[in-house]
């Protein structure tokens, strides 16, 4: 509450003052704007407040020395239904701005939390997951290098009123108001509560807020201005320092781990007689293709992770699962490198992106993994951002959990040995020699260093909401037919828990 | 009618000849998904047919031997509301595949004008436009060298019933099958009429319909899988072929078009003085507020085009027109050259990304006739291509304005000297400099052949639902109150009518 409250209010500026004021922070906004795109700073200007505050008018006069190609502006209005059958966080992931770009949002994630919370009375457990849910994503992206501006449009419950009257007063801007916004006039206490909580919890340092006091338009507009102006230029600056950071600790953050054994702890030679394999594999195939029906129609959402050596037979893996699936229901989600514009966003945003909807199956093949391992190991990001990676990971998958998500998590495990056995092999195949290039050749050269690597993934995310599986596949149909019992097994006890 | 009748009925395969049949398929189509991807050839399988046919479980194994990486399934249900807020075709426009990729679609752009249709009583002069705008946007991607295969799956009434009733005698599918169902069932003979018609005034030599008998899964499947195969290997071996092939006349296309003046006919000297400027800008930026809260109010589209010459003044008209414009309401979109993903689909593709929900203003700093001018010139396309582009682009535009969309397309024109002048005054100005470079003085010298693609393009895009304003822009002042009055009388124009 305190913050809302400490504003100085009843900021006024004459014509002239403003125009002293404005003209420069003009030009300075239009050069920040041209240094975000040079220096590839991304920038998410938030402009929340009650109705009637001016976030509008604010953001019209805010972009206007703005090279379109630079920014864009978005309303957020309720989530359409496709944005309904995902986590919460998924629409507003998908309008990150480019690095270099700069993304105006007319209201935000906090609509939920405020607004929304006193229009449909929402219970506090959710309203405190929810509130740690923007914390964790706003923390992810200024850890990426994102700069939040969040700026709150204050006016009183009076000045609303006014302005609600003068809107109606006239027939072309009368249907601008609506029930709904007279009705929050009528609740402004529960909606100044609301704002507060929220404002107050997620005031951080990463991601501070600021408070406008908003009846005046030029005070507003002043005060805005500046406040973005500083806000990117600190941000710029903290781009171009080059002063030596410290490594944070590796850690899966505040999680239940859950102990994970090293790759070398696992027993390569378990098998499988082929007849036994055939008869096995038809019944689980059998099972998951009723489970699937089961699934899709108590919209539980299943959210599959691949993982391995290069060869140790994901495709076939994937493929014997697919076979049982509903074309309508399932995705194999490929993940090669990186284009150029998810290079230019957060590495996770990709995958929030490919988000199944409620009641489908994603299966991915290569996962937000690659971020610890090849990622790590050719260098494509930076130690302290992998370092980072194993916590934002876990609280990813924890998001996918909260909403009933099943994520089940392979790493298909073979030898040295057997991997150059198959390597080989394709070699010396016709149809199978596109799948061996001079990547995987290298690759293979990091071995060591790759097995590093696993072995911290597992140990720092297997959570218990989402533990690895390593599945030993020197011998393919003995892998299959173990992932595919940890699938059927997992559904059953989703299904069994709904 | 006849094309659902004179299909042969009650096929059915005996388990063993359905091995026979399937397995080298299977491998044909693998085979053939590779190639497809390797020739860059962009395929469109879509599976219509009546409810319970066997859609789903069709697309379920077409799909099982071809690679993720290439093809992607969607299922096609009702609209979302942002969809609904934009021409029709548009959520299908948005689904196109990339070059060498596959999509399949379960349901499609047929679904609205045969089932929907059949639902909810749509009058014929609707369903009139809507299959001409189907024959379009087909004609449009063949041209373009999409691979369109559409498949009906036919089944009968007593089929259909009885498939209804073995899904609700179990308790794990009966939920499967809903009342709309039940009623499609009963109306199965004005659905029979429908898809008839729908698909007899929709089968091209272009983009040809394949109805197949669906009663037996086997028959079904190896049809399907003959009839997808047989088709990508035609699209491919067309591909390759290096016949010579003639050029289509320049034609804007089956619409009234209005006799355009050419460049040299314009008086490049008007101009006005300062004080005149300021006053009448003010005047019309004020109206134009006005008369942006109308439009908001009564859902009026506007899509701006700014085409001309470099330094013409594009940029500086647009701002005097944004001015004016609430945030929320409009969008400036700049056209650069297209992205990688942009060049692997339909030149219109992104364009259609674009469009405006109803109710907002889109202004385009340069357009899709970057086609019949860079394009054009630089021989980014083929010569038949940039051809058939002023009929496509009539088209596009003729969709937006049956939709209530107000268009306005500008040319802002100056002569050579003036843009010298023009070029040099940025290269000794710091600040505009960035304006200026290589590529313009490039363009500049071939100023004649876009002198010719101009006077071309006038000629035949200037429709009576969508002309050309050339804006006599020697004087940037007198540019801008042109643009302004055409603009606002438009828009007076346009809400006088609603």
């Amino acid at each position: 509450m305190k913050i809302i409250e400490s504003r100085e209010i009843g900021r006024q500026l004459t014509k002239d003052e403003y125009k002293n004021f404005v003209t420069p922070l003009k030009s300075r906004l239009a050069r920040l704007s041209q240094e975000v795109s040079r220096e590839k700073l991304p920038v998410i200007v938030l402009v929340e407040g009650f109705g009637a505050s001016g976030k509008g008018s604010l953001i019209s006069e805010l972009i206007l020395n703005w090279d379109p190609r630079g920014f864009r502006v978005y309303n957020i209005g309720r989530p359409e239904p496709s944005e309904i059958r995902r986590p919460w966080l998924y629409r507003f992931w998908l309008k990150l701005p480019e690095y270099g770009k700069i993304a105006v949002l007319d209201r935000s994630w906090y609509t939920p939390v405020t607004v929304d919370r006193v229009d449909d009375d929402m219970n506090k457990n959710t309203f405190n997951r929810m509130i740690n849910d923007i914390n964790v994503f706003e923390r992810q992206l200024t850890d990426d290098g994102y700069c939040v501006i969040k700026v709150f449009l204050h006016i009183s419950a009076a000045e609303q009123k006014e302005r609600f009257e003068r809107l109606m007063s006239s027939p072309e801007t009368s249907w601008r108001v609506t029930s709904r916004d007279l009705k929050h006039n009528e609740q402004y206490k529960q909606q100044f509560k609301a704002f507060s909580e929220a404002i107050e919890r997620t005031d951080t340092e990463n991601a501070p807020w600021y408070v406008v006091d908003a009846e005046d338009y030029r005070y507003r507009n002043v005060k805005t201005f500046e406040i973005v102006a500083d806000a990117i230029e600190k941000a710029l600056e903290k781009k171009r320092s080059e002063e030596p950071v410290t490594l944070p600790e590796i850690t899966g953050g505040n999680f239940k781990i859950i102990p994970a054994k090293k790759l070398e702890e696992y027993d390569l030679t378990k098998t499988i007689s082929d007849d036994s394999y055939k008869k096995i594999l038809k019944n689980y195939q059998d099972e998951l293709s009723k489970l699937h029906n089961k699934l899709y129609m108590k919209k539980i959402t299943v959210v599959i992770c691949y993982e391995g050596w290069d060869a140790a037979g994901k495709g076939g893996n994937i493929k014997r699962i697919a076979r049982s699936l509903d074309a309508r229901g399932y995705d194999v989600i490929p993940i090669a490198a990186p284009t150029k514009l998810e290079i230019e966003h957060h590495y996770l945003w990709r995958f929030w992106r490919q988000l199944p909807k409620d009641g489908h199956i994603a299966i991915f093949d290569r996962t937000w993994y690659g971020r610890v391992m090849v990622e790590r190991i050719e260098g494509f990001c930076t130690e302290i951002r992998w370092r980072q990676a194993y916590q934002e990971m876990n609280e990813f998958e924890k998001m996918l959990y909260d909403r009933g998500t099943v994520i089940l998590k392979f790493w298909l495990h073979i030898d040295k040995d057997e991997q150059l056995r198959r390597f080989r092999a394709r070699e010396e195949t016709e149809e199978k020699r596109w799948k061996i290039n001079e990547e995987d050749w290298r690759n293979r050269d990091k071995w060591d260093l790759y097995k590093v690597a696993v072995d911290d993934m597992l140990t720092y995310t297997s959570t218990d909401f989402a533990p690895w599986h390593v599945i030993e596949s020197n011998d393919k149909k003995y892998a299959r037919l173990k992932t595919m019992k940890i699938l059927v097994d997992a559904l059953h006890e989703a299904l069994d828990e709904k």
